[in-house]
């Protein structure tokens, strides 16, 4: 063979190939989750971890599902095995058509349900169907670390808002600057990692702002469900179900290894998320969907939520309790209504991943609150998970944590 | 609130809102599966199907899958239904790694195994780290359809060879043209749709070739086990492992809908793709993992696949003996030494797309072959599946599409 290159006859073999300059702009604008860094030194077994968001393995229903999939495999194994639609399985798109009916007396037709492969499919799908490279999203600040990874590998520019308040202005400013909004990113129920709740009135002015200057909503509502306390507030997309993509998840009120979520869209962006999944992984596995489906059926499902709030509300509780009796002068925290997060605030001079690393040294981690700050804002911030933990383990991450802490103030004193 | 736009008071809401104008240009890139839209006619239960690529669930091995499955809940009930880790469950990947130096005697580390959500999950990460709008992926004409949604639902450009032996010439010119190829993507075993298999001398010269531009090859190998005669050829990833990025997939050889497929890829490749899969759906479910791990370690996994091949290679004959015997003069079809599907040919002056409608009312599907074939030729093309069939249905449906093709014919005498 001739080179195109030098035109002569012998070929240079190239053995060790260098990537680099093959990569696409996504690529080069995806960032690696430093939850994900941070946590490979956290794996050893003497680190209490308090830094995954995992559901707490006691609300897994065993039992139940060891009967379910028997069954499933008995009377339809054949179709739990094989290829299944783009959309979902049928039975599981009707059943959460019966949970926002049950739950939020909210009508949503079977037709505007999709599956995804959990609801980080979702996001996925979302940003891949309306992010062009530069396109700005406004989401919270701190936001859902998952979502701004969604949002830059498509090269969008997440643009965060410190208070609900300020959307109306930030949107006039960005679109007097040429840079309107593609969406806004919210997670209105126990937001994560601020766990805070949008009130029905902040719901309502989000969506005014929506509709004054045309964008689209991105509902993610992960927790929802998970409430300990006060009265649900309705979606963004019951008040306007034309503009809002409303995110669902069981990961958090099932079981996250199934890996199962769903969205609901208007007609127009549905029928564009199924040919994005198309491409994306064709089907979600339909032997789960169908598990899932038969679960929710049974009437197990609500029940198991049920206790799996008691139990987080307990935990939420023990760890507040131990920050109370623990923690230094000058430690923030919320106390939110669910979900399975604490947000933590030092003094505004100290950095959490200075503090990270003493913590690991003590033996406990956590997640450093600027991973989810899309403005690299946030550094005396963290969050930690309440959900997984032991009792026990609780009380001794948290004294752990408050001793770090007093170490990070002495060694800046 | 004050309207942006018109600066009155009053805001006028936006009821029904258009979402075109919010579109990426991928999703305006993207494209509907032809096979979907035209199969959404072909779900009566009177209708014969040649049109999927499904596995026979004869193959299922349900019994198995009941055990492994109470064993899994039982031993590792926790670690199977909780969050995975990106890359995939570890036993899965080291039996991935035992199956290649069992079957080929390939020694591919585990480093370099990440599992995903099938093996469209993997086209669709590869085509997302490597493809910027507008970038050549040199395809086969005809090529597997699902990979060409990939490459241009990020805008990529396929170029489709007709022979392996014009590949140096083609990247020749595209170079010369500015039009660099960013990867070869090739399916050298029994390929879809054409069932053709590349000998060990044309896998060479592609790689030689990609050697020469400095090219990546991504090496689809779904296919690769399901062989009925002949000896196995050796992959593109062994003669270069540092320039092929090779997929494989369990929908095939094991079950489809658990959605199991895995990369084997250079270690700054596999980088690269786990990043993109954390945003892409943060992990595959563990629980299928851990069952499919457990089932190959049993053995029971190579067991099936000879039956798996056996059950194949006897209904291919079967639909060849039945073309022989009632197909009119003109249709040309391959014999594959495996695979799961036949390649017929009409003579070129018809279009397999009004053959379609006959065939539907003959109550007998197939795939066009034009979806197949990036450059819109192949008019006179057809994909015929021959592993879902149940051998009756084999028979009457080629009979069936005989009749359609004498009725094409007779219209255009």
């Amino acid at each position: 063979m001739i080179c195109y290159i030098c035109k002569e006859n012998e070929l240079k073999l190239l053995k060790h190939m260098d990537i680099t300059p093959l990569l696409s702009n996504n690529a080069l604008s995806m960032r690696r989750s430093q939850i994900r860094d941070l946590l490979s030194v956290a794996t050893r077994p003497e680190i209490i971890s308090f830094a995954g968001g995992f559901p707490n393995p006691q609300t897994f229903p065993l039992d139940d599902l060891k009967t379910i999939m028997q069954d499933v495999l008995d009377q339809e194994g054949s179709a739990a095995l094989q290829y299944g639609s783009t959309d979902g399985v049928m039975s599981l798109r009707q059943e959460i058509s019966k949970l926002y009916k049950r739950e939020e007396g909210l009508d949503v037709p079977v037709k505007n349900i999709m599956i995804t492969t959990a609801s980080q499919q979702a996001l996925d799908l979302v940003s891949r169907v309306f992010i062009n490279p530069g396109d700005v999203i406004v989401c919270g600040l701190p936001s859902y670390l998952g979502a701004l990874q969604a949002f830059w590998s498509y090269q969008g520019q997440p643009y965060g808002l410190r208070h609900n308040l300020g959307l109306d202005e930030a949107c006039n400013v960005l679109c007097a600057t040429g840079k309107k909004p593609k969406f806004l990113y919210s997670i209105p129920d126990f937001q994560n990692p601020s766990g805070e709740t949008m009130t029905l009135e902040e719901r309502q002015y989000a969506v005014e702002v929506a509709q004054k200057y045309d964008l689209l909503i991105v509902e993610d509502t992960p927790y929802k469900n998970i409430r300990f306390t006060g009265e649900s507030v309705p979606s963004m997309y019951s008040m306007d179900p034309e503009r809002v993509v409303m995110l669902g998840t069981f990961s958090k009120t099932f079981v996250p290894g199934f890996r199962l979520g769903w969205v609901v869209a208007p007609d127009n962006v549905i029928d564009r998320l199924i040919v994005a999944k198309q491409s994306a992984d064709l089907c979600t596995p339909a032997f789960s969907q169908l598990v899932a489906a038969r679960y929710l059926a049974s009437g197990a499902y609500d029940e198991n939520l049920k206790k799996t709030c008691a139990l987080y509300h307990r935990k939420k509780d023990l760890m507040i309790k131990a920050f109370e009796e623990y923690m230094p002068e000058g430690v923030k925290w919320t106390n939110p209504d669910g979900g399975l997060f604490l947000f933590l605030k030092l003094p505004k001079q100290y950095d959490t991943r200075e503090l990270f690393d003493i913590a690991i040294k003590e033996n406990v981690a956590f997640v450093i609150g600027e991973a989810f700050h899309c403005d690299g804002s946030g550094k005396h911030t963290m969050r930690l998970n309440f959900s997984f933990a032991t009792d026990e383990k609780i009380v001794e991450g948290v004294k752990r944590l408050a001793n770090a802490i007093r170490q990070l103030y002495a060694k800046h004193a």
